[in-house]
């Protein structure tokens, strides 16, 4: 394909993506297809001549489309939200023509200095504490991570290294593994499961810190855990505060647990992979207060930013420890610049050694839309998730399962476990919407989450009526059982 | 920006698009600008309200494109390439209008199945014994990861994994700091830095095993340090073999290294990242033979096979080691269909938990190339890469530093590495065309990469006239001194 054709297909192809977006209401949410669906529909081998850009195509909506869940669907309500928008799309389509890996600063110097930049814009629109911001050349900055769970991971990484250092520093015949097996991370026992993971692939103890009655780890619960393990020998090391927990939206205590981490020499990282967006909006910043406590901080603008996947930022207060952690120097990724102490390499800040022009999607995003625009989009989300409570409400045989303060609703039948498995099952049986459930202390809940660009009332009224409709369906044949 | 607006913005884009890669020739290849050149040229924060679109693409030649180091110019030689190709241009952009998360096999069934096929198709395409396959219900199978530094990160986790359970099998005193404390991972000292800090994350040591005058490691080599590490109560787990060097594109000896790792109970990773393309053609498939002996192997299309970055292609033999290295599976993510053994949930395969649909961009080449066509790209790479030896043979001041197998030419000006050095920053400072240098035992030398896909022997030709013109006056102007 020359760049003729590419100028004919690519046009072609812009206007299947509008075709595909404008009309996404039209397909069903979720896909028919069962396990193995793909093989017997595709050649067993890769052909050896060219085949036809046609024949491609056409197999687009014989066989890949229908193996699609609809993410940007208005009905999808499931998981959380991965955002999508044009101007993210447009970004998209000129970094894959730049087409450079920004490993080092020379490696394409714009790729580095336009992430520091936008990181700070970021920063800025969410009031993120000075220290954090890498234009007053401080010892803070920002930088693109692919998700949540590498963010994560790169902080406990740079805290069990400070950790170590700190503990051989106090007895030097210390070794890594006898530290190691002291070292204990914690987290809500409402966190997302990747922190669990990234402890395992850092070699380090978890332990999940009870949350109250509204799924909150407070800093009493923290402190009660931290005082029984360090008198039983072991070395708290770093703890991760979740903002807007998967399984119901709910916010650790920082103010609480903030300064008890700086006290005990914790690293404390914050992960509100979801709810961190909604930090652009003034009236929901203060479920941010108290980060001037972390160490790092990490929100997902691919979630609800209108920023496609991926783009997972990441902030922290000295950048110095991100880079300890990580620092190998070979010849062939030297530069002239490097030991000017001005520049970043972002390798050094990351688990791979490749990154795309990310920062390009943010560019285009924030100046397309507006600090305003993107407020807006926020407040529309909270605002229809508040719509899809008060209709819950409305119906005495459901109740709702915890506060809803933005996008999502958890939500159950009055019943038990198993009724309102069979209700999600049944929902997601009629591929009309698409949900999925969360486990609360033992109750089987349905998450509602507000997810398309695109959405709207009609279409939170339409699910209401046709989850209500087969509630009523179950409950009818229960009674006739 | 509507649908609308987009099909309008969307094919200018690909105008820009094709442009910017039709003429990118005339663009300067590496750019003037100094550390910082950007912040002053862009607004301090994020505008509040929207701007017009064509603020923005003038600000792209204007701010952007003056940073940019053009990775697909054909006057680019340094690092190694990184792929560039039309049909992956729009695979990417279906793929981002799509834009579901493939976590698991639910959240977007055809994200996961096209991978596995594909992933098979390509695995035929090198010829890699069946047991790395998925498609004969074997315990193999491949998955696409964004780096080759995550595929190793992702193996050795494996491999550390096993052997924390054997050792602890074999002796249930030992925690598991006993045992990391006495974990060594191997690699050659040719290898990629990203397989030290794969160690540094790990936990793990590493020790470099010592290659011969070829820059290559022999059987005899690790035997050597494996013996030695044994005597001292260490537990060798984990060999990372090389397929092409970064410094000079060596191969290690598989046929040698592969039965004493299987002996050994080592976990023997291959790492091709560059070099692996090249197995598409038969006679370069030599080069892999012994892979029959790795647990797992890795290579970047994105490097050389016309896919965009990132796509990184991984197999393993049992996919199991993989998936016990890291399996948590909380309520949210759990599905239908996750028991039935059909399905595969590629978040267990992999550091992340989300993934983009990066498989469409791969059966998009392979279709629009036919494997026919990959390989003439393959070939003339090789070719370029001998022509450019050729004329570096012909003139006695220069010699050749490692045998040209594939796209890269190691080489330096008889003399000291002063002489070099000077030479390699004269032909930077130039701009005319980039290379990065090398160290190969203590000699520093300049590699000449054949990258772009677009690169002719006219490239070739003009960059060996510009050097020589460069060392002239440069041997000239010493002789003056």
């Amino acid at each position: 394909m020359d760049a003729t054709e590419f100028r004919r297909r690519g046009k072609e192809m812009v206007d299947y993506v509008a075709d595909y977006l404008e009309k996404i209401e039209n397909r069903q949410v979720y896909p028919d297809v069962e396990p193995g669906y793909l093989r017997p529909l595709i050649p067993d081998s890769a052909p050896e001549e060219p085949e036809r850009y046609e024949d491609i195509l056409k197999d687009v909506e014989k066989i890949i489309m229908p193996g699609v869940t609809h993410w940007h669907s208005p009905y999808f309500f499931a998981y959380f939200p991965t955002a999508n928008s044009y101007p993210a799309l447009l970004a998209d389509m000129l970094s894959g023509a730049i087409g450079c890996i920004g490993f080092s600063w020379a490696s394409s110097p714009v790729c580095t200095e336009l992430e520091t930049v936008m990181l700070d814009w970021l920063g800025k629109m969410i009031n993120l504490p000075p220290q954090f911001l890498a234009e007053k050349e401080g010892e803070g900055g920002g930088v693109i991570q692919g998700t949540a769970s590498e963010a994560t991971l790169v902080a406990m990484l740079a805290a069990r290294m400070k950790a170590i250092h700190r503990a051989q520093s106090e007895n030097k015949n210390l070794t890594q593994g006898d530290i190691i097996d002291r070292l204990v991370a914690y987290t809500s026992d409402q966190a997302h499961s990747s922190v669990e993971k990234d402890s395992v692939i850092a070699g380090v103890k978890i332990k999940h810190i009870p949350t109250d009655d509204t799924f909150v780890v407070c800093g009493s619960a923290l402190k009660k855990v931290l005082n029984e393990d360090k008198a039983a020998g072991l070395i708290p090391f770093f703890f991760c505060a979740t903002l807007g927990t998967t399984t119901c939206c709910s916010f650790d205590k920082l103010l609480e647990l903030g300064p008890i981490c700086n006290q005990e020499n914790i690293w404390m990282h914050i992960d509100a992979a979801y709810a961190g967006s909604a930090f652009i909006c003034p009236e929901f910043r203060y479920l941010l207060n108290g980060v001037e406590f972390a160490d790092s901080f990490n929100f997902n603008p691919h979630k609800w930013l209108l920023v496609n996947f991926d783009c997972s930022v990441m902030w922290v207060k000295k950048r110095s420890d991100l880079i300890c952690a990580f620092k190998i120097d070979p010849v062939y990724l030297k530069h002239d610049h490097q030991e000017s102490g001005l520049i970043t390499d972002y390798r050094h800040w990351q688990i791979p050694l490749g990154r795309r022009f990310r920062s390009l999607k943010l560019w285009f995003v924030f100046r397309m839309y507006g600090v305003k625009g993107l407020q807006e989009h926020i407040r529309k989300h909270v605002k229809l998730a508040h719509e899809f409570k008060d209709l819950v409400l409305q119906d005495d045989r459901f109740e709702i399962c915890a506060d809803v303060i933005l996008g999502l609703v958890c939500f159950r039948l009055k019943g038990s476990n198993e009724l309102n498995e069979a209700l999600l099952k049944s929902i997601n049986s009629a591929r009309k919407i698409h949900l999925v459930p969360c486990d609360m202390r033992g109750k089987f809940v349905l998450r509602f989450a507000i997810c398309a660009r695109t959405v709207e009332s009609t279409h939170i009224q339409f699910a209401w009526k046709h989850i209500t409709m087969l509630a009523n369906e179950l409950l009818r044949s229960q009674k006739l059982q």
